[in-house]
């Protein structure tokens, strides 16, 4: 495998339309759904992004010898339950941002009522894409239990709560990444995870895709909390430099930039070393892990 | 077949404790879980209520000569749904209520942002359960799809939306079943089908269900509109007149209390007839439906 400088929108090209096509797909609601809910759920989810997560899903089941084609529900509902995670955490309650993925949030656009109501949309509808699109039943059950572990309240939800009392908790680096673990972590993993039982991995498989995703899901934290104090508003398509305003536990505040960036060069060496237990076709995997180290936005 | 008298509570006498001891179960977190968060979703969920939803699931099993105990992660999941459904309804961006279940809602008793998590853990937590618990795979898989339609934006979401509407739209009985369609009935139909989807019922029990859930649904809705009308907010747990305060569409508003009473009647009158192609293991479902009717909370 020789390594790779593209970035993962680059990465993302030959998938990104496919991705797209069938997020759009599922968003054909009939007239029971309000005009207003249906433009809010649409502007959220198909608003342009890195799509990292559905991109994990489809190049871990091509990583394992599956097939892209049939892993696509299941990327398309990591990228709901990202979605929807994003929009409830941007809620003035929340972490009142204004600007996501170079747009005005959700709840700027729509107001809080609605935007509750998209975030509630969009969970409900990942798990309704993989029951109602995986066959046979046995991985469509196992990936609805994978996602909702992931999505659930000692993960993802249990990251949120934790990064909110993180603002005025003392600064200490297991804290920082057991909430990183399970707010950004987990569903990085889940979407390796759900590529792995979509292509019936072998348990060897299994558990290099394990290896590789924990590693990548903090690597890509520390890169997030890295253009949270370099980057560039406009690249970036939000806020930058808010963590810092909201006195958060990040990555270069505990161990500054130059240590934060070498323990990330460091994850995404284990990551792609783990990857060599797949073998060839998991280049796609080794590449979208050198990109998350270089990504600027 | 005799009518019965039974309120809600006495019928769920003999099967609340189940409930109520799954529910705490499902609802053991480990230290992953933030204790602010855990106690919330335990707040909200374990409160005393009226349990109908899980009622009708497992009861419907029961008609179609299922079995209760196999049945429980599905009422569990349903009253999940519902839970989580009562905790965002209740945000101040929404209804903004102050009582719930005769006691401080969620958002009064931990802050907004810990309601709007305990709420999408729930609805996460719903999912979790029934691909975890429910056997085999092809059951699990179906309850999940029949759940997440049930909740998603052309139901129970999609209801909610429009209610929010509905404050200043023309009065129509048309948008107003509607409204209440997928606002309420989409849950208690679901009910109703996660019986008999896990009791494997035949088409002939199938059909029977449905159109006892679809009159049941509405008739508890409009049963729910005279409460507010007339009930009082000792008994009802949630404050009274607030649908008339708000210049919500409701029953009474739109037919009068005597005319929304008698179409109450008539609609479960019609839902017990449906009962009849089950036959005589049905009875706990016919006692549901008239229990609704007699209801003062």
């Amino acid at each position: 495998m020789e390594t790779s400088t593209a970035s993962i929108s680059q990465l993302a090209a030959g998938v990104g339309d496919m991705v797209r096509q069938a997020l759009d797909r599922y968003t054909q609601f009939s007239e029971d759904c309000p005009p207003r809910l249906c433009e809010a759920i649409r502007y959220s989810l198909l608003a342009p992004g890195k799509r990292l997560r559905p991109l994990l899903v489809l190049m871990s089941a091509e990583a394992c010898g599956g097939d892209m084609e049939a892993a696509l529900p299941a990327a398309c509902a990591v990228e709901m339950i990202h979605t929807y995670s994003l929009v409830h955490d941007d809620l003035p309650c929340m972490d009142d941002d204004d600007l996501r993925r170079g747009r005005p949030t959700c709840h700027k656009q729509f107001g809080e009522a609605l935007a509750v109501l998209a975030g509630d949309a969009l969970l409900t509808m990942a798990f309704e894409t993989l029951a109602g699109h995986l066959r046979p039943a046995r991985v469509a059950a196992d990936c609805c239990l994978e996602l909702a572990r992931a999505a659930g309240p000692m993960a993802l939800v249990a990251g949120q709560a934790d990064d909110l009392d993180g603002e005025t908790a003392a600064p200490d680096l297991a804290r920082l990444e057991s909430i990183h673990r399970r707010k950004t972590g987990a569903l990085i993993l889940a979407s390796v995870r759900l590529g792995g039982i979509i292509a019936r991995a072998s348990r060897r498989q299994r558990s290099a895709l394990e290896e590789y995703g924990k590693r990548l899901g903090l690597a890509f934290q520390i890169t997030d909390d890295l253009l949270d104090v370099a980057g560039d508003e406009n690249t970036l398509g939000k806020r930058a430099g808010k963590d810092a305003d909201r006195g958060k536990l990040t990555f270069p505040g505990l161990l500054g930039v130059d240590e934060s960036r070498r323990r990330a060069e460091q994850l995404v060496t284990e990551a792609v070393a783990a990857l060599r237990r797949i073998g060839p076709q998991a280049e796609g995997l080794e590449a979208l892990a050198r990109a998350v180290l270089e990504r600027n936005h």
